[in-house]
């Protein structure tokens, strides 16, 4: 059973398992300080297929066999899906995922939607719906850059505050019995809203959502933040995770020397030219599933907090000059 | 907790009550045949709103207040609110929601969304993680004709297979104690890709989908057809309709006596004008939530198949020529 902790905090009695996992990643992302962990790196932009949609969508189907391979299943032996994606209406997922005949549970949360799958994934394997579940995400910078902001051709110039969609994925499969790391608490999002409107600096937007969830979390299961190795945010790129430093501190919790960010784990930020860091669905997916998950399977950390965050905007809303609502959800993830 | 029957196919032993539930539509839908059931009718396409999309999110917002007026809940009661709509990045659900601060999690399965939202928020409650959950989704003519087809100006004339998008919004809560209609079993849809590629043909699309789950929720329960008083698609309207009655036939199902659709039942096809039918998020929502569920408490109807169809393209894939993956998602509602 779910153990309720508050709105939205859970505990997992019997903790489901982490059984397997894989990432994808583009060149970009091969460039950087993860280059040597990444299960597959795809090279060009469409990676064979006709569209930047399309392969998005194969970026997703990559990590998805590569989990269920390295978990000994077999498409036939998962019971849920739960996939998403920044493209709109979520196709990323719905062409990556139709090839597994998989029943699917489409799930958005922006870039926070890797933890919400977790989460999703967890209490259906928690209550016995689910033997196995698969829960993976994606983006594409190309696919995400046209849709959201300029066409490729117009080689836009970016702010300092803007982040880089990450082009990955990242896909883990939790199952009842095997695995050794284990989902053991967690904490839905709400919606927060700090009246931020500039969709270049997500960060800004997205920091108090990641801070309301932390501090919840810890109220609501009584832990303490030294309790934990690593407090890993994705993705609030430099001026977000400044912002949450501060707003943690305000409320006498000390992160800083505990604390990393997938968005600024997955480049190296100068060498890179990628601003405040990296964001995207695939961005903290794919460093869960290519650095998180692997420390945690050595030994070299125990116990720690992933928190993701999303900002839940369109181009509609941004062009309507509407605010950018963000949320944040977290997973406990031991050994 | 949750009883597996196959993949995807689930029995709750302690079946989620539905405590509360409202409906709200727009002025088109209040001159159909539902009329008098609505708990709210929003006769401006805008609803007091700047634009289209924050119009779609306040139908969204009202139908969740007045399910948790109707459930005596506040909404600091509310564990979790599963929430979707049509909306690029869902923006109908996050700019709706966040005026209530309750955990968020986004749900996309286009217009099979209410019956994912319902699934998921009655895995959430049967397994303890939720002691009440709110499960919302909207549509909005407006809204949607603008962001996939054209412009509103334009004044598109539209083929005989085309359907209608629903202005409306549908909200349930469910709750692990209160209320007369139950969720006793449920069958999650796999995503199913006949080819077809003709976006003003979505019935045609989506039939298999429903189909396919409908045969396997049958089958992995061990229910005859004839055990459920009302089988109630949403949105297939007539071209889909008709296609259904055939692929069940062929499996040996007679549906016919027994089959009715949302996308039908709001709207006088002809009278009103809506060529094939209703569809949207908001279409089945609002049918469920003003004339199925009541007709449950009621005692007319005892014990229904509920499912929700989704096409799962966006405007980018039919422009790419792309098929349309379809999606049907059933949930078994009882007293």
């Amino acid at each position: 059973m779910v153990k309720r902790m508050g709105a939205g905090t859970l505990v997992f009695e019997n903790m489901p398992k982490i059984r397997g996992f894989a990432s994808v990643a583009g060149k970009k992302e091969a460039e950087g300080p993860l280059r040597a962990l990444f299960d597959k790196i795809i090279y060009d932009s469409r990676g064979g297929a006709e569209t930047y949609e399309e392969a998005e969508s194969r970026l997703q189907q990559e990590a998805a066999l590569l989990a269920m391979e390295k978990s000994g299943l077999h498409s036939a032996d998962i019971d849920y899906v739960f996939a998403g994606d920044l493209l709109n209406q979520c196709v990323g997922s719905s062409f990556g995922m139709k090839v597994y005949g998989i029943p699917f549970l489409g799930q958005y949360g922006a870039c926070s939607t890797m933890a919400q799958a977790l989460i999703s994934g967890a209490v259906f394997t928690e209550s016995g719906a689910a033997n196995n579940a698969l829960c993976v995400t994606s983006s594409h910078f190309c696919a995400a850059e046209r849709q959201y902001r300029f066409p490729m051709e117009y080689g836009e110039v970016r702010t300092p505050t803007a982040q880089w969609t990450v082009t990955g994925a990242g896909a883990c499969v939790l199952s009842q019995n095997e695995g050794a790391a284990k989902i053991k608490a967690a904490a839905v999002g709400k919606i927060t809203d700090m009246q931020i409107t500039d969709s270049n600096n997500m960060g800004a937007a997205m920091a108090p959502a990641a801070a309301d969830t932390i501090m919840r979390f810890l109220r609501d299961t009584g832990a303490d933040i030294a309790d934990f190795d690593r407090v890993i945010t994705g993705d609030l790129g430099l001026v977000g995770s400044d912002i949450l430093h501060e707003l943690l501190s305000k409320e006498g919790v000390d992160v800083c020397g505990r604390h990393s960010d997938c968005g600024l784990l997955i480049f190296d930020r100068e060498a890179q030219d990628v601003h405040a860091g990296g964001s995207g669905c695939g961005c903290c997916a794919s460093v869960l599933c290519s650095k998180i998950l692997p420390d945690l399977q050595s030994g070299r950390l125990r116990n720690i907090l992933f928190i993701a965050t999303g900002a839940l905007l369109s181009a509609t809303t941004a062009q309507q000059g509407k605010s950018i609502p963000s949320i944040a959800h977290l997973v406990n993830i031991t050994v």
